[in-house]
């Protein structure tokens, strides 16, 4: 008796992340999936996909929170600080877009979803390893300092936004979008002559 | 009898000039207006409305279509060809600019609705402009050629719309939209070094 509480809940993590890998997988491969899909996928009833997520809306918020926790984790382990901040921003941006490439089409659900200000919020905690590596170059006088930091954060979300959108028309290919966005990033970044 | 058709006509020209009207208002302040409110604005009944416009989705699409259409018209009008291209660009940025800082809000709306290549798609006419003046730029060596035309149209369009995002969302005044818009634009497109 005193361990079914334990296994339960060790029963619940089991089935949320089934849940969100499937609800990944599926929001990523284009049209909107159904609960259903998603129940399926998971390997999990109707009744317990929605006593995690009540709505397919909540599921795609988790979906892209947890994207956004991985991004985090993954650009802390790239200890950005001892890299120069030209080739930390390179290393942001190839880690950033390896992760977002496989989200591109969740981008699509979550801007039919979410305001873009909603969307960007919750961004913010890969947007603290920008905001970080941008002030480095700054006080470095290799980025500009005649713009507001949280612009040009802003300008560098656009256009590693753009990529994806852009990937997504096939007018990049995946595999090209690193090396178009990283020589556009660097130059709106330079300081200013 | 035979003038019954013309005039009937011009009842439905008029009406649906009130409706796109009072629809770009309505759009432009936020929260979604229902098509009562719409209706009540453009001082139409429910039938005429949906007789012109089948649905919100199809009336928003419509009140984009013309602000581009706007957009197009005011940048032809500046006759871009007979400036240099950076102070052409310039130019053209702040033009846009005036037009988009009244679509701010229905952005957010349009967003929900289409897609983002749908909504590019529809900005069609006024990216015609911007290749024009890129192009002349590229040839005359003042804008980068080491990246894709279409790549750099798509990047001044995300740099353009996260100016609309940043007011939006009260990190950026619109008045001071175009002092930052122009000067990342303009970098992102300097030849490379």
């Amino acid at each position: 008796m005193t361990t079914a509480r334990p296994r339960r809940r060790a029963d619940a993590e089991r089935n949320i992340a089934a849940i969100l890998s499937a609800a990944r997988e599926l929001f990523g491969k284009g049209p909107l999936p159904s609960m259903n899909d998603i129940a399926r996928a998971a390997g999990v009833g109707r009744v317990t996909l929605y006593a995690h997520f009540a709505s397919r809306e909540a599921l795609l918020e988790a979906v892209i929170d947890s994207a956004i926790a991985e991004t985090d984790a993954a650009l802390t382990a790239l200890d950005l600080d001892r890299l120069d901040p030209e080739e930390a921003l390179r290393r942001l941006i190839e880690t950033s877009w390896s992760i977002l490439n496989t989200l591109r089409r969740t981008r699509e659900a979550a801007l039919a979803d979410l305001d873009p200000e909603q969307l960007r919020r919750k961004h913010d905690p890969a947007f603290r390893h920008v905001e970080r590596v941008l002030d480095r170059g700054r006080q470095a006088g290799v980025f500009r300092g005649d713009l507001p930091l949280d612009w040009l954060v802003a300008s560098c979300y656009a256009v590693v936004h753009a990529a994806a959108d852009e990937v997504n028309a096939g007018r990049i290919r995946a595999g090209d979008a690193p090396g178009v966005v990283a020589p556009t990033v660097l130059a709106m970044l330079a300081p200013t002559r």
